[in-house]
């Protein structure tokens, strides 16, 4: 077994998180919250899970808040929480897009830890100037980019900076789901993201394609410096793309490809990443994420799966929740994430310094990388040319 | 989407649950405790986590419990929380076999519900007594078969039930891994596992061959009738089997075979189930959860996952955490079986009946069938013959 | 590459076969037929494909033989190709069972070497006679157990015997068929193999069981030296097993198991193999030959695919007929064994010593352990009890 | 069972053939003649295996052919053969690019038939010159996209036609290898596929491009109208391309991607074609040629195996080889496409017309099909644009 260079620091309690957005029949509310209590890290304590009183009210209940911290208003329930001494020290955003950075900057102005889905806005400027606020307030900032945090992606990034690939020499990632085939932005029961306002100028590449984009700078540890993208409609018409494909430059020549499209029947979450070198390929799938495929010139294939002692980084085993051979999955990636968050919240607040690479959760720049790919392969479907992402 | 049937009662605040074992090094404590953390229905508040004074601190401290709340004597704690106001309402029980039986009945005695670790006891008789107890006393008793408790296997059951293979005509199960093949029982390090005082007199067989048991009747609704065992030992020397195969004869002369083995090289928990029925075989592996195989005679294989609307069980539905192609895992089934026994719990306390079938945890009956189980193993192994499970 | 230790003996022309069964609507002679073909080593040049001399005529001519070598009595056959100048030089029995001893005598009798089905007879006894037959004949005599001539076989033969896995602790063996479910043996479609005049006393152990107790031996190197065995029938009733499962002893104590059926819902040739050492497993499944599952403890899990230069065996080299990557099959498997038999046919007519190990097809020594192993599973279901095959 | 539509007329001889190319150490050939062997439609009696004489004389024994039968120069073989009563009735073709086009006319011109290996030629104005002279001749060509006659791509396409997918929305086809990872142009041992003059002017996007290309056009029915193209060198230096990324625009404008690299470590024969409608998707991989993945939307995924009764399109019966679950693989595939051409050669030459679809075999219109996918690709990634292939 090799050394694991250093454990997170102990916690004497759990720290309190917040919630803006979430309510009954937003599933990612939950699968937020269900990695912050998986984590033991967190007690939810505070929330406005809709703008919609009675809403808020039923939601706050289920999720057994006490009623003085049920909100509908994110503005009210910042000024409220930073004024109680057991207020909330880290708030989730887990809203529509274009809500992400005036709720973001309500609770960073009283001093509280931010946790935000993505895509981080619904554009670059917006991104850049939350970065801003972010940098002059110093709060922690976290982006939910959580397949990021699967033990085994984490294994990839290590294999990769060890050198088990050689130099990389492509890079491909696609993320197909079918869910937008049959929809439309037309009709009230058209999907918010499909509505440019509150989502932004692009559906898919917005939505997936970040997600995409993120896991392969992640593992690889290369930025995407140019993107040639296509956009199409594969599924039902609707105004913005359901499906794009794209021809990729990363840092130091490397080309690449990715693919995301949901509308491609019969996939769920098919998000596939495989990361090339002269040595090795290595491959991951979204939806088998206990396992990486490791395929070396003239050696047999290798099925490394979590657990193994030959193979495994050290590192991963900080996050270890089951045993090998016994299945984590994706509640288990967004507890890591929580678990790396309330270890960074709770350092911030006792002033304490970290060491170098204890941490792997996304950032803010991360949110702000993601913008700048959204919007240069809107530019570049638009002008048919590559377009630089510098 | 089909109906289901109905969900589970609303929760206006999370139960109080204590621990016995599952100190620091206790792989197994954590494991509970994760689930009970999932499934948002329980606050760990108490724990006898050690018999050992420093380590039962050190552990308490480590789960962040109060002071006061950390015990090192189980009949201590046993009093102490039932004379609380805020004592705990059910005790989850993960030490050595042999302290299974005694903690229940102190727990039983002063009306503390029961979640206990498999095997259930050392014995068949110890089993029977403890039942008798549980019966006189009224309390919820739940035995963690958690593999029961993965949505497909629910979906397996369901499928079994609703006559998709047909009439039942062959089963196999086997469960291999391969941690006991360089383990002996001698020297200090020999794990209590080995220790027939501490274990009950099977290795393999109590261990991991009562969950292939569970899982196989589970499943196929079938009791096992008859066993015919062969005990090896394929690791290196040691006094109990580490490695076991049966013909099995299930209710209404359905054959089946039993493999387990704890020294086969390179497995880590290849648990897996094949029912198998005039018209069509399932088949389900424990390493990849999410996925059923149906193989139908003159039909294409399908690979049957969580949450295509096409074929899953509506009231599977209740337990979902994760949207579909977003995998769930061990965890999420350990959070599955506490979230039905809190249930269970809530309603013993407001003295409220709940729907039958509702609720699928394997109870104290399913402890015992497991021990009948093994004794007849052993015997059949002494004595090279069949042997009943009446 | 590692060095291949011998090529075969070149050849300057095809040798003459001829085939006694096989006639229209008889698929294994297809099978022999295509693996001669692919060898590039026989030329198939007469046959008494049927005793009803109309199909053999029309089989004869769909075959492309000459009138004159178009025959309807093996006997006939036997007598008129031994007086030609280009007679047979090897005949491919693929009759029911019971025919073919006397077939295979025949054609001795008048030196022409033997290639068979399986299982070589109805009983140990008429094996053991036609052994006899065999030795005082000295003619070449092939059993065609086809899978064990898979190269990938070949190779986890050759990592079991270089100590790849360690010592033998466990073998497991499986083959799962359902062709038999809602098949009986009433009425005039019966199957000659439910036939017990034309089949034997056994239906699915010796038509499926010897090609499992047989790939167990080879990959193994180990004779199976006790059985433990129990008949039932799983598909429609019929007067013979259609499913059997086992425990095994083989030599030196290794257990294992052997479960075989033809009426397995929804299988079609499901054979399986494991063979488990103290330091490594290794498992090969029929249905995708290519590809070997190494795995060893503590260490990630190797696919091994043909033509990998890491790991594969050198001496498998001289059965390529496709470059890496390129999948081989079951016919190829065909071809390998009428190519090993070519040139054990060419030696002996040219009088020629081979070099030990050249050649790994079965023989009639293969061909009689079958059939010991048969009668040993018959009599342990009929007894309830371990019997020795030696 | 559903009705074949109708089988293949019978044959009273096996045809004669002969090749060019192909001689010891070139792989190839030996697969072309596996095909042919395996098809038991031809009788290999005449051949050019080398340009050099002693290599050609060594091959041609190999192969067994008479003395005089044996040639070193194609063009003396096509006039000798051409004046002999039992002279070849086709030959193929199986020498590096440059050459095909002058040795197919040279058997032409004497009414020979021709099976070429790909692609066609090194330009496309030579591909469309060599069309016009097979018209005029009217002799049958073949051009050996092989991947085009496995049984379950015959199914793809089938499944297809029949609706199955609903329209086709996107296309996806790879095709990834490694072998020119570490493969130079410089030295004496590289590749004549590196040298232009003997390969044309696209390395990889010729040699396994047009596989790709032809594959996806095959299955979906849809041509190829638009080309947008980056040729990159990922393995060692090279002047001509070793992998190249498209996009593409198929008939109807449904777009896809075509990715090829033969410096994809790991990679050995990766070619996967995903065909996806408004109702299903599609996936088929060359290394598992016995499998098609169906997906649907809101249903189980199928796993589609050779030889089901349910959902096999009968058509493809008259290709059986091997019974269900006995796998065949890429000499099948090669065999199937040496009895189609048998089928084709044979009707011509007895003057006979053949039904509407029942041969699949590609043409010369598909060979030259190819050289324009080919041109379009080069011209796009030299001009960073969209080219047309009309």
């Amino acid at each position: 077994m090799q050394q694991i260079k250093q454990d997170f620091p102990p916690a004497s309690r759990r720290l309190r998180l917040g919630f803006v957005g979430g309510g009954q029949g937003a599933l990612i509310g939950e699968v937020h919250a269900n990695g912050a209590r998986l984590s033991n890290r967190w007690d939810i304590v505070a929330g406005a899970l809709s703008s919609n009183p009675q809403r808020a009210q039923a939601s706050g209940k289920a999720w057994m808040l006490d009623d003085d911290r049920i909100y509908s208003d994110y503005q009210d329930m910042a000024q409220k929480e930073a004024a109680r001494a057991d207020g909330i020290e880290a708030v989730s955003i887990v809203t529509p897009n274009h809500l992400h950075a005036p709720i973001a900057k309500a609770f960073m102005d009283v001093g509280i830890d931010i946790i935000s889905d993505k895509p981080l806005t619904t554009s670059l400027e917006e991104a850049q100037s939350l970065a801003k606020a972010q940098a002059r307030s110093g709060v922690v900032f976290g982006v939910t980019y959580a397949y990021s945090a699967h033990i085994m992606v984490r294994q990839a990034q290590a294999m990769v900076r060890r050198g088990d690939l050689g130099d990389i020499r492509q890079i491909h990632v696609e993320y197909f789901q079918d869910w937008a085939m049959n929809v439309t932005d037309q009709g009230e029961n058209a999907p918010w993201r499909l509505d440019v306002a509150k989502n932004g100028p692009s559906f898919t590449v917005g939505d997936i394609g970040t997600h995409a984009e993120h896991l392969a700078r992640f593992v690889s540890g290369l930025s995407i410096e140019a993107v040639r993208a296509d956009f199409h409609v594969t599924g039902k018409p609707k105004a913005l793309e359901d499906t794009a494909f794209m021809q990729l430059s990363f840092a130091g020549d490397v080309p690449g490809t990715l693919m995301v499209s949901q509308a491609m029947a019969g996939s769920q979450c098919g998000l596939r990443l495989r990361v090339c070198g002269t040595k090795a390929s290595l491959e991951w799938h979204q939806e088998q994420p206990e396992i990486l495929h490791l395929r070396a010139i003239g050696a047999a294939e290798q099925i490394i799966s979590r657990g193994h002692d030959a193979g495994m980084i050290a590192d991963t085993q900080r996050l270890l929740r089951m045993p090998r051979g016994h299945p984590e999955a994706l509640t288990d990636a967004w507890a890591n994430l929580y678990l790396e968050l309330a270890v960074a919240v709770q350092a911030r607040r006792e002033g304490r310094a970290l060491p170098k690479d204890l941490l792997a959760y996304p950032t803010i720049a991360d949110g702000v990388e993601g913008m700048r790919f959204v919007e240069a392969a809107i530019v570049s479907n638009a002008t048919d040319a590559w377009v630089f992402c510098a």
